[in-house]
């Protein structure tokens, strides 16, 4: 009935994630960690909790789920344009599996290595299997990405591809058709359930030539939301332009549509920018960026249906409000 | 299956908690919250997870649990000598229970309001009961207080009393003898083990006076043991000068002492200066600091006993390395 204040697990199996960076001061093993904000910057942090059998199965791979656990947490940094700096651990485990621990640590280690992101502190305790990180970027002031920025005419870009993790979670609960798709097609969507890869790289090069952004967690339809109900504007939208992988090209159009819009999990950057900067981004990360529709004065989020007629979506999955 | 990027339930119950400070550039409702730290000073930063029949009873007050989640983090940053500025809430619940919220919430409002902290983003999710909260704090370059500088001939303070809230957890436990307690004596036991009050006033004011300082969560011997392990350095106690509670003084002296040396979840802070800056210290805090002992150049703890020998600590219960 004392929470644990020391970090001897952590430290044991976390070790190789705690030393590398010039502005941590004190590390682990203090109460607190001490660190050097750069000049000029604010801080952005996020914090984000996976729980088990709701955020991922009990028999995933420990592996990919330490990489999971930092990636999303990293995707809220990219949809910020920050830095990735420092990160918290509070780990809470049913019991001390030695190889469950190497192999999660593992993961961690490889993405935070990746991002150049160190572990500064943390907390082990005993119960049901919960990961908790918050993540430290550095942005620079006036320079921050938000939600509430978006302009008429803007174009809405999306990054890398959707509906692959919404596939892979369907295959993973055996509700997914997969006559169409190979071995590889499936370890492939699995990958992309299990081991998002956060857009970094991309958010930060989005400051000063992205109006909006933010990262798609919940579903397309549901993160644009939030930037059209932040910056008080609306949407068209090219459902035909939306980016599917070789995989999901395989499955029907309409299924696939349908994942890419509200499925979720996908940790790519959605953004608003004026047609030129859009060209610059383009041009800069190819075929990364795709175009999927324009930013309207009018709000509602609206399509063109079979007979070319703009049509509103008419049930927009509300992830924004839910609670899982 | 998918994390909840949104906080609409704390925005709900906790917007109380979330408009105040102006070095928050943007706070709860995007990808990340911005912070604007002050200049010349460096962040300190503590994550702490309480669970549900771990750290505390399923039936515990809730708003006496709201105090509790986020004193336990704020006695991170006064050992620390740090200024506390904002939080974040990783908040995991089995249901929505209104009640429960509204009181939980009540208590982290009263404790942050307290301590000029705000809550700046958070996370809730649906699982077993679990409350992780980060604190940061700021603290001037060059003043931070550490584990690693006690000095030989230092004396060996502690804040408040000691033991009371392991009395209460044996309350809690129908393990203490309470013959010869009264009911506020309980209640009072009752109130230090579910309501620690962080001494972030006395921390701060330890920065330039202090050589090292701790939070005493673990018990008094365990987190001493800390501060020599790290200072490379030994101690004498007085065990007869431990400060005891009015309460706890109606235990037998024995029993007292058990729970003021092992007991934990104090929260007090233990700390080493010179004679000096003790002698300072008392005069600013009076009756709220207490010498317990001296550092010694030799390593390990003594004691003397009843016959004036010095005695090793035979059983130092090692918190330090216990998974809770």
């Amino acid at each position: 009935m004392k929470p644990s204040p020391e970090f001897s697990l952590i430290q044991q199996y976390f070790h190789a994630l705690t030393t590398r960076r010039e502005d941590v001061i004190v590390g682990i093993g203090d109460d607190c960690a001490v660190l050097n904000n750069p000049q000029d910057t604010y801080t952005a942090v996020s914090i984000d909790t996976l729980v088990q059998d709701i955020h991922f199965f009990a028999d995933v791979d420990p592996y990919r789920l330490g990489i999971k656990a930092l990636a999303v947490n990293l995707s809220d940094l990219a949809a910020m344009g920050a830095q990735p700096a420092w990160f918290t651990l509070a780990l809470t485990l049913p019991e001390i599996n030695d190889d469950w621990l190497k192999q999660f640590s593992a993961g961690l280690a490889y993405i935070a290595k990746n991002h150049q992101i160190q572990l500064v502190g943390g907390d082990t305790t005993r119960g049901p299997l919960t990961i908790t990180i918050q993540v430290h970027g550095h942005v620079a002031k006036h320079n921050i990405l938000q939600r509430n920025a978006a302009e008429s005419a803007d174009l809405i870009c999306v990054t890398g591809c959707l509906g692959d993790a919404a596939a892979g979670l369907q295959f993973r609960l055996g509700q997914l058709e997969t006559g169409l798709l190979t071995d590889t097609d499936i370890e492939y969507l699995l990958q992309r359930l299990e081991m998002p890869t956060p857009r970094n790289q991309i958010g930060q090069q989005l400051i000063g030539k992205a109006h909006a952004a933010i990262d798609v967690s919940d579903g397309l339809l549901a993160d644009l939301n939030h930037i059209l109900n932040a910056s008080d504007k609306g949407a068209k939208l090219d459902v035909s332009a939306l980016p599917f992988s070789a995989a999901l090209k395989k499955l029907p159009t309409e299924m696939a549509t349908q994942l890419a819009l509200t499925g979720g999990d996908d940790y790519e950057l959605c953004f608003t920018a004026t047609v030129d900067n859009v060209a610059r981004l383009k041009h800069q990360f190819s075929d990364m960026i795709h175009v999927i529709g324009e930013i309207t004065e009018d709000e509602g989020m609206y399509y063109q249906n079979a007979h070319g007629e703009w049509q509103a979506f008419s049930a927009i999955k509300a992830g924004y409000d839910h609670f899982a």
